[in-house]
């Protein structure tokens, strides 16, 4: 069910910290250890930030054969950008239905399901803003998801917008007699700061790790030149850990989620806000 | 803006309709004379009836170059068949946005367009059954005509159930100032009939033809190979003529809609069903 | 590095044989058990044969989850199909990568791989009639390797074709340094009779299996429906197995090859032809 | 029979150039006024220069509709790029068919075709050098074009390599009867220069212009904002003008080709070198 990676730090160029590691993302696509299946081959994504704004590069090729993919980001530089390996959870395979989404500065991605979905579909799309509604192009629970966020202010408060959003979706689910109606992470970023979601309905999310600080990976390692390339504010926020070094990779906890942005590092628990919706 | 062809008959191989004539389909993908745009390369669909019934072949190639068109046409037979060449409107190129859709035994294509979609998008959707809400897949206004007018009765009476449609649509529409809501032809089968309507609300439709009658192709062209093919009920309807010969070729009239089946080849006049919305 | 599977026998429906099973095709391509690698992701293609001949649908779309095969396959009897999924060996994906590959009635697919490909390539097509030359469409070493049978007399004798062909590759090989230059099992039709062959330079080669006896079968199983399905001529040719029923799956022996026709089920040696190149 | 535009300059970014003028190489794809046909809809690709050397974006997608394109071309600034979009001449719709190909830090692109190309293709490619046959990877006369001139020292003189291409391709077309072998336009780059070639074996060739000097540009357009942002050196090769201002846009005569660089914009006659290849 899809595996994301988001970097935040010094600009690099992408492949270095797309293709680059051991166990890379694009690797994941063809083997993942950790998500919900091996294969991730349903299409990928990648979102960067530059001067003019956040670019989307989306295509339905899995990705680890993907010669655009690869040219793309050897001649990319970005600060930030969040790439995406879908493995879909039953909707069609498109373009519209990779991740991530994007909408003025925010891009969003998701690992994980709504349960049940069609039967939930109409549910939720029918609370998106009706002059966000037409600005859904695919049939993903994802995207959906996206447009309800922004339609609860996730372009004022993520972390409370997202909360709300699951929220939403757990009232509605219940409502349909859906036991546990959300499962998965959720990376969203404005193209400053970067939020990480971990939190399932029934309590085994999808797995999520982040990098450790720079002080801790400077003293474990003050030789490595791939730590020596991380930068003060460097992050990586990923499904699965890209390598196997110790003290590198931290577990984010079931139902929490975490900010990441220039001095900024924090990580909180994650409540979805019930009872919002009269069901 | 597409264009489409439907072929009732005795049973021949596909590619025979598709790509022997002087203009054929296929030849119209790459210039129409009577399209809205001469280029029809956003994918194409073709969906025939066989014993297991309707079988659905959409890409999002444009028609001229794709191999496996060619081949599958080439190795198939059908009685009855519909095909679609597209030209979008604005909604994304995907297989899903890709005519012929499918329901059942029921398949149906559209040419034209929904005005102002983006406004109308909600209203329509939320006027689909909730049955068969999440049988949407993709973002066309076609595809959710279809769904509507599967709402409302397409199964049972199809002429009924497509003027409720556009009248539905037309109601929406006044309802949001969109002046002249409906544009377009729409083919629509269940395997043993074919019905094709030809209607705008600006009284200016995209073009729609059928073949003669059987009899008078005879008379007309009694040593023609090609004509000789033709069945006794034969018809092909097509956005545009297939070749030339004179008394082969007739327009459908603004406002009707036809039937072909066995033994039959109606036409009537077509209005739409207006009022059943409040608005 | 590919499956393939070839089925002859009664006319059957394709997606009986290429979805139904329990470890189908269809599966192999998301995870085979006993290919090189488990995901055969890097396109499909099947090729069946009709009243006009031989019909090629080929796609790099991950066979797991495309519709058009699944549609193909649905709607489509044949009485001698052959089906591959790709897991490239370096070289491009495109659909003119794809197998089977056709000329006239005669189609091939190979699983394995021209060690050193890069440095044969100009060896092996020059070594392609020039009339046959200008036909090789793609850059596999699969389809080099037809078209140089095709040259070597594969219309005439097929057996005999291979073993050249296989002897020339060694050949060919030897003289640039290359220890052990064929790996594979190959299977090309020409929809009357079917042969298998497997066999490597290495003595290790790709998995390759065939059904039992018509009789062995119905002794065996005399209840079980799927087998009632079998013909008295029936058998799937197969990478690797697609059930676990004991019994029903054989394997061909190291440096053999079989023939399958009406009324004929063989299994031979198979020894490459040497020395046919002076080197 | 496709057309390609090639910008050197002051970095710009590239949609600006791709996308922006009145008649853009994007609206060419889609309706050309003096292609050999209208449209050129099958595939497209860019190549720019950066810091890491020429990136290539190449797809099979007609250039119209595609997203992908229009992302990379608003997110990527360069001083030196060049884009075609394809309208094949019969070898098949793939990404290894699509241009620029690219060795090295060379970049290459055609508009025209090797006349009976099925009977010369064997005869071009084994002039290829050996070591840079296997580089090979699709099956256009273009890409074989580009592999010999890289044979015949592309990388060392480039208008004299070509002049030796195009001779050798006389030479062995001459062998076979084929009474005119070379047609169209060539763009090769190293990403310091461009060379753009005009020549036609029957001396009609594909069309082919330049902008004007900067400083006749500035005299003509004083107050044009888009010609204020031509800097010294800027130029613009293309197949058709961009736009219809009168005084921008000059013919590059028939057999002649330009070198453009930093201070360097120079015309000079064109002609192959004859005799080299014993035929």
């Amino acid at each position: 069910m899809c595996r994301w990676l988001a970097y935040f730090g010094d600009p690099v160029r992408m492949d270095e910290v797309l293709y680059g590691p051991q166990h890379s993302l694009i690797e994941q696509s063809l083997s993942s250890r950790l998500g919900a299946e091996p294969t991730n081959g349903d299409g990928f994504g990648v979102g960067w930030y530059g001067p003019d704004g956040p670019a989307v590069f989306k295509s339905i090729e899995p990705a680890w054969n993907d010669r655009n993919l690869r040219e793309i980001a050897s001649h990319v530089s970005s600060h930030l950008f969040l790439a995406h390996i879908r493995a879909t959870s039953g909707t069609p395979v498109q373009q519209t239905n990779c991740h991530p989404f994007r909408h003025g500065r925010w891009l969003w991605a998701h690992n994980g399901v709504v349960h049940d979905w069609a039967h939930l579909k109409r549910d939720v799309q029918m609370a998106v803003d009706p002059s966000l509604y037409p600005l859904i192009e695919g049939s993903t629970d994802s995207e959906a998801l996206f447009f309800l966020a922004l339609t609860l202010g996730l372009e004022d408060d993520p972390a409370a917008a997202v909360a709300r959003t699951i929220g939403m979706v757990e009232d509605l689910g219940a409502a349909r007699g859906i036991r546990f109606p959300f499962q998965g992470t959720i990376a969203t970023t404005d193209g400053e700061r970067l939020w990480g979601f971990r939190y399932s309905s029934e309590g085994r999310s999808r797995s999520l790790f982040y990098t450790s600080r720079y002080d801790t990976l400077q003293a474990l390692y003050p030789d490595d030149p791939r730590i020596a390339r991380f930068g003060e504010d460097t992050r990586i926020v990923v499904s699965e850990p890209l390598g196997d070094l110790p003290g590198v990779w931290n577990e984010v906890p079931e139902a929490s989620y975490g900010i990441v942005g220039q001095g900024q590092g924090e990580l909180h628990p994650f409540v979805p806000v019930r009872g919002a919706v009269a069901v």
